[in-house]
């Protein structure tokens, strides 16, 4: 049987042992790294969450907790205790290398079966096994390092936040199914059958209501829910970083957040943001970058060559001009070089996302090199090589398609191409960007209707309000978003604090009156009563620690993560329940064939 | 339309100005708590969260304000923009009463209808329209305050914990279905039609999952849930402070929890929590209060008087002692002149406790009168008096029964009679104390087995290890509850670490191994694996706050609290969802009639 504390106190944690140390006696707890037997001496290292410390166990030294040593394997959670020691075989790479523990006294608090998986930093370990045994795999340093920068971040977070006035109110998880936005996650009620709670997607409309209660300052740092189907880096339940204001302006949220910023990233990661922190709109980041969150770390922006191929007689680009779209291209210096096969792979990529084809030219020693040269005039060519200031030995990547797949496929095959050429030359770099004047509106083809870009709630420009029912397409917002390395930080927008506009906005959305007050009633009740202006941004979390620990992995920063179909290796959640208990929910599953 | 902030800034809160800021300009921004009219001038009191502030239009300070102010009504969201001035006449009820602000432009940024409940302190409002409006309600300024209170008591409770090591690690809220305990809310899975996730009861397993993992020091504040029948200040989503230790026993714990409470309580409170705090067993506790929760603001304790009446003829006495039941009682002091019909009440009181009857002597200055002097011997009765320590004047109340009746009855009338006769005196008096030793297992009748007091990992005491098989009902654990007031503050226990002791307590419960894998199999698997010593703690959140906040109503301290049903009445949620949606999840309702 396990051996019981009876009143032994650690001392010190094993990473904070130095030469300083040297002569003290200390009693140390952790888990068993490896044991070696040299002779008549058992080094034992032993690890807690600050850091490993060898220990030496010997006949001389203490024969009981020798003789106890020689029965540690891995794993083993025991208590030390004895002096330490100058050590004899300096170790550098340790911090606690300078120094080792005669092991005068051993207590053995568990015994381990051998790990399932490999508790070391970078393990090879497939990633089911690993969230299988996750609390083995939360063993390994690196993996409690990203703990403990969470730890510190949501702290660094919190103090910033309350120092400025904000307050953390806690808003409902058991809510309403919300009609716009991802799938809810629902939770059926019992004590009304056949009804059903939703799980939060965000605290949205709670937010903005505590703004109507004149609380002024509001964040939260929060779990959110959607069902969807998940992407790589998404998880079914991910937390927010939550916050709203009332009084202010687009100005005001972004400077509270620029400070917020450099502040965590400084405390968390040592790095200085410079401030304040560049800005794009919308229309620019997409137009040459081909994206709402440009990675700035390298340049190849995408350029217009409409006019360069105006009136040309190529039906590949004469159709795309004719229908509204455009052709564009990139310039991949160097990559004149590139082969007939890699060229070709670059174009099925295009495909993917919808572009027709991708036209090339290449700037050989010896010439031009280009399946749609036989189609171009000198003049265009030459109009084309200048536009791009594409030089010898670079290649000229071409779309022509309607706007919104010549961006996508660009944007795409941009990101595509650093990759493949280590375009990014700084790792380190943290490189912000607010993207602002986002659309209000998109139209969904599906939907045959404008849609919220944002949600309904966000406030149009003001330069831009007389057109939201002539031309919706092209009025823009107050929202805004972080983009930090091509990945979205966070958004927000300034909210509509006026009914007169909500309505408009509503009926620009093709909800009518009865619609807009199921869907949102209790919103719409509140800013009959004086809401103020009011705005707010959110962040996501769990990327901000992706970036802050350096790993690309969102289940990394999650202590217990799912899989990307919402399942949970190690509970094996969801399981199937009573059905006595889905009576009392007045809820059957139904039988398999109907699913 | 309401009018925008076009750039305005609010340059100081309402609450904040004093003498001091007379002659400056100034633009405070809120709502209009109300407005007059004396003649030439139009008086506002201006509302934000921090106080308010009287404003005068008037035709000579600015005509166009003056005229718009006409138009303001209560509750109207607006900015003002002036000189403060010294006032006639001051208001000494009010912190900004030494000065008023010269009205000079006004902004309406929005209107408000007629509120359709009270917006001051203490209003009498019935509780669902408060919650139906409750972004009104919250406008209140002893609303604001308590969640003032909470977002400080949060802030104190983290500093504190993280000052001390503790990690902030968020646990999972989509996870399996716990099988002890509460009802769970469920949640079904898409991509598992038929299976269901449940919402986190605690987040038990998770947090010991963590102790495994090498984390040393966990803590959260985070959403619970149960699905329980309401009762009063019970919310079906609450919020617990949750921790665990490891390498740490008892006395480690409670000394820290002392720390946090002394900070917490002094930091928010004022309030200086005397260290350490007192400690009662539990069976002191119950046989002292008949309550594991005493109220300690006042004595009145109970007596076992089964010494007494040993003997005795007294069918009723009689039968308890025979059963192995006991006869106690209390006395209330100065309740000799209680009438017959109030004496009948407390007998009708204590059969809500299954008591079967309630037995009394009164010492009134012309002797004693008691329906039970009849059967009991002179003896009997001056041993009865001399024990209850009873003099001229006072009332003893007896119940004989089994234990648990006795305690359960007894202590429950105590706090009834406390209150009832203002038996306590100090109302702002904050009386701590741990129980400790509670029970390992109680049995079910119902179950017919018995069942974890706690829960099934909770370590029983050293003392008590071998009685684990043959008398497991006298098993004591170190599981230990603080108790303030009369309520429970938070518990916690110190959790088995070692598998054969947990594969004896799963025996003593009655679960065969299958069970215990099926029900814990993935915290079973992990403690094959290390597991250190470790325990831990949750306080409450809600009740803490309702402490602090000096309210004995849950729903105050919850910004959208629900109702006894779960209801909410502000979102109306739960309601019904689309059809398509339950089809996804593979579930449909049942008709109404199979409910």
């Amino acid at each position: 049987m396990g051996e019981a504390l009876n009143g032994l106190k650690r001392s010190i944690m094993c990473g904070e042992l130095r030469e300083e140390h040297i002569g003290k006696k200390v009693t140390v707890m952790g888990w068993v790294q490896r044991r070696r037997n040299l002779g008549g001496l058992e080094f034992v290292d032993l690890r807690d969450r600050t850091g490993v410390l060898q220990i030496v166990f010997g006949d001389k030294i203490n024969e009981e907790a020798f003789e106890k040593a020689g029965k540690l394997r891995a794993e083993f959670c025991i208590a030390v205790t004895g002096e330490i020691v100058k050590r004899e075989s300096v170790n550098e790479n340790m911090p606690t290398g300078m120094v080792e523990l005669k092991g005068e006294s051993l207590k053995i608090f568990s015994e381990a079966e051998p790990s399932p998986i490999d508790i070391k930093e970078n393990s090879e370990t497939a990633e089911n096994l690993r969230i299988k045994y996750r609390y083995l795999d939360l063993r390994r340093a690196d993996m409690q390092k990203i703990f403990m920068i969470r730890n510190k971040t949501t702290k660094s977070i919190r103090d910033y936040l309350q120092q400025q006035g904000f307050l953390d109110i806690e808003t409902p998880m058991l809510t309403k199914s919300t009609p716009e936005g991802a799938r809810d996650y629902l939770v059926p009620s019992r004590n009304y059958p056949g009804m059903f709670y939703a799980l939060p997607q965000s605290p949205q409309l709670f937010k903005q209501l505590l703004m109507v209660s004149g609380f002024d300052k509001y964040f939260q740092i929060v779990k959110c829910f959607r069902d969807e189907d998940l992407r790589a880096n998404r998880q079914p339940e991910f937390t927010q970083v939550d916050m709203e204001m009332s009084f202010i302006e687009q100005e005001d949220i972004i400077a509270l957040n620029e400070g917020l910023i450099a502040h965590v990233f400084k405390e968390v990661a040592g790095v200085d943001v410079k401030l304040p922190i560049k800005r794009m709109t919308f229309r620019e980041a997409e137009e040459k970058y081909g994206s709402d969150k440009p990675d700035l770390r390298f340049g190849m922006e995408i350029t217009n060559l409409t006019d360069s191929v105006k009136g040309s007689e190529f039906k590949v680009f004469k159709d795309a001009v004719e229908i509204g779209g455009s052709v564009r291209a990139l310039c991949l210096k160097g990559g004149a070089s590139m082969g007939r096969k890699d060229i070709d792979r670059l174009g099925e990529f295009v495909k993917t996302y919808k572009a027709k084809g991708l036209a090339w030219i290449q700037l050989k020693e010896d010439g031009i090199k280009s399946p749609i040269a036989k189609f171009l005039s000198e003049e265009e060519m030459n109009s084309i090589i200048s536009t791009m200031s594409a030089e010898n030995g670079d290649l000229i990547l071409i779309v022509a398609d309607k706007n919104s797949v010549v961006f996508q496929s660009l944007g795409a095959l941009r990101l595509d191409l650093a990759k493949k050429f280590d375009l990014i030359k700084d790792k380190n770099e943290f490189n912000f960007t607010w993207i602002t004047e986002f659309p209000l509106f998109e139209y969904s083809e599906e939907e045959g209707r404008y849609m919220a870009c944002h949600h309904p709630f966000t406030a149009p420009m003001d330069e831009d309000l007389d057109f939201i029912e002539s031309d919706p397409g092209n009025v823009r917002s107050k929202a805004y978003d972080l983009v930090l390395n091509g990945e979205e930080l966070g958004g927000g927008s300034i909210r509509i604090h006026d009914m007169e506009l909500q309505q408009r906005m509503f009926k620009a959305l093709g909800f009518s009156e009865e619609d807009a007050w199921k869907k949102f009633g209790f919103l719409l009740q509140a800013f009959k009563f004086g809401p103020p202006p009011h705005g707010g941004l959110a962040f996501g979390l769990d990327r901000m620690i992706m970036f802050l620990a350096g790993t690309d992995n969102i289940k990394d920063v999650i202590a217990f993560p799912k899989n990307q179909n919402a399942f949970c290796y190690l509970t094996e959640a969801p399981n199937i329940v009573d059905e006595k208990q889905l009576g009392e929910l007045g809820i059957k599953v139904l039988p398999k064939e109907s699913n």
